[in-house]
């Protein structure tokens, strides 16, 4: 199976290293608009070629599209017009309303394949690629009922070898998930830093910094240009669950204020619950076949 | 040296490890109130004998009290009155405003050392207990004035055994600081599994839950038994930083809002900041000799 990976970076390059040891992909064609990046993935022995974006995508069995997704929006019917009629296109963005938008009259739509692999790192780049980065997470798979058949069951297998379960659902449902369980994380990191930079002595302050703040902060490492896009073409969803978010930490605030220990106490055992639910004690994976969660073995 | 460790929990079943493997502690007493979690820590060998509060206090050279912070309070002034008059107290609780009121009158406040060594995990109880938690961590040492030189000492060279780098600040700063740099993060865990466990469908939504979303809520999984105390003595502290995050969170909000792609993005790349501060750019520990903290080897 000859692969084209568009985009260089922690995805991409992860994705290609999973996918040659594998054995899934035969041949790995690299693209990047960054040369240096592209340079490095040769190196590393992630692409085994580094191509334009034409060459890549004209000659590939399979596209993966791992670009930031404002650049997803843009270049993915482009890409289409270029492949192969027979060629399997898929991106792997964490926002696809858009996406799903931008391709939505393009002739070869049942050609392409909506995934949302849910990992990652902090850092980014093709030195930021890592194996074994998708094995046991979930890929989300939207809108499947646009795809061809035989394409879509390529990124199945596909993401079989990568050792990842599949959920399938609407980009909506997708974007709003999503918005809650990955995007939320990300800005309630991001806000931790700014407050903490924001305070006094950075230097007494980050000497202090126990394994707590750096595992609640870590996310905050993140690119601008991976999730500056992302925040931004889901951002009514993950408005809304800013919302949310700001009415539980005002509910921590206002136990404290007003000198309710009871309720403080309520609170904190009432969030000791998310341990049972991410130990699996209410995963729809392990207890529930009719769920639409389609659990595949390697 | 006989130490006598009061609550055999996370803390004081980690110390008391890494204490008997330094060589530091020649004899580990302990006591807690719960006999299981007694009977466990004896099996473990984290204690040599279990023995009421009473006893083990009598004897020991060193008394470290690693019980919750309101239970510090109620029983530090006992232990004070039942010690030997050469024996050194000392705290690890990780507030101290109310601790160093409780004893501020005591005839022996100067046998007390009141210290907060920097680390933990969101587990709790003597199984929970395991080695190297504290090594190169920071040990904040309040009020040190308050202590006999001899006391201090012993509780530094304790510290050092641990392979604690230590920070000396007042009872008021270490409050004010440790709110920021661990309390908020606590509580912004603890709001983030609120907010996600009220959401719909829960079975989905921790299906899908990623490494992101795991780290960031880790903390959330923390005893109740440890943290209400924590929160409630430290107030006041906790409501002005989660008063400054909260701020922090509304600017994304807005920035959504206002659909301000360019704010949303300075605030990204603000947060990145983190990074470089967290990996030590102005670590005062290796740029400044002449800062509050003082570096010891191992």
């Amino acid at each position: 199976m000859k692969l084209a990976v568009i985009g260089l970076g922690l995805i991409g390059g992860s994705m290609a290293k999973d996918l040659r040891r594998t054995r899934f992909a035969t041949e790995i064609i690299g693209s990047d608009t960054n040369s240096e990046n592209a340079r490095i993935a040769l190196g590393m022995g992630i692409a085994d070629r580094i191509e334009s974006l034409d060459n890549a995508v004209k000659e590939a069995d399979i596209v993966i599209v791992a670009i930031p997704v404002d650049k997803i929006v843009s270049l993915l019917p482009y890409i289409l017009d270029h492949i192969s009629p027979s060629a399997t296109v898929l991106d792997v963005g964490s926002t696809k309303r858009e996406i799903a938008a931008a391709v939505k009259d393009h002739p070869l739509r049942g050609n392409f394949v909506a995934t949302h692999p849910m990992s990652g790192t902090e850092n980014s780049g093709p030195i930021a690629a890592i194996e074994h980065l998708f094995e046991s997470k979930i890929c989300i798979v939207c809108d499947h009922e646009k795809c061809r058949p035989q394409h879509l069951a390529l990124a199945e297998k596909m993401y079989q070898s990568l050792g990842m379960p599949i959920a399938y659902m609407s980009s909506d449902e997708q974007d709003h998930t999503t918005a809650f369980i990955s995007h939320l994380p990300h800005a309630t990191s991001f806000a931790l830093a700014n407050a903490v930079l924001a305070i006094e002595d950075r230097n007494i302050i980050f000497d202090l910094a126990s394994g707590g703040f750096q595992s609640t902060v870590r996310l905050a490492k993140s690119s601008p240009q991976m999730w500056s896009p992302i925040f931004w073409q889901n951002r009514d969803y993950i408005a809304e669950a800013l919302e949310v978010y700001i009415r539980h930490l005002e509910e921590f605030k206002e136990s404290l204020k007003n000198n309710d220990h009871d309720r403080l106490t309520e609170l904190i055992v009432n969030a000791n619950k998310i341990r049972g639910v991410l130990e699996g004690e209410n995963s729809s994976l392990t207890k529930n076949e009719e769920t639409i969660i389609k659990f595949y073995t390697k």
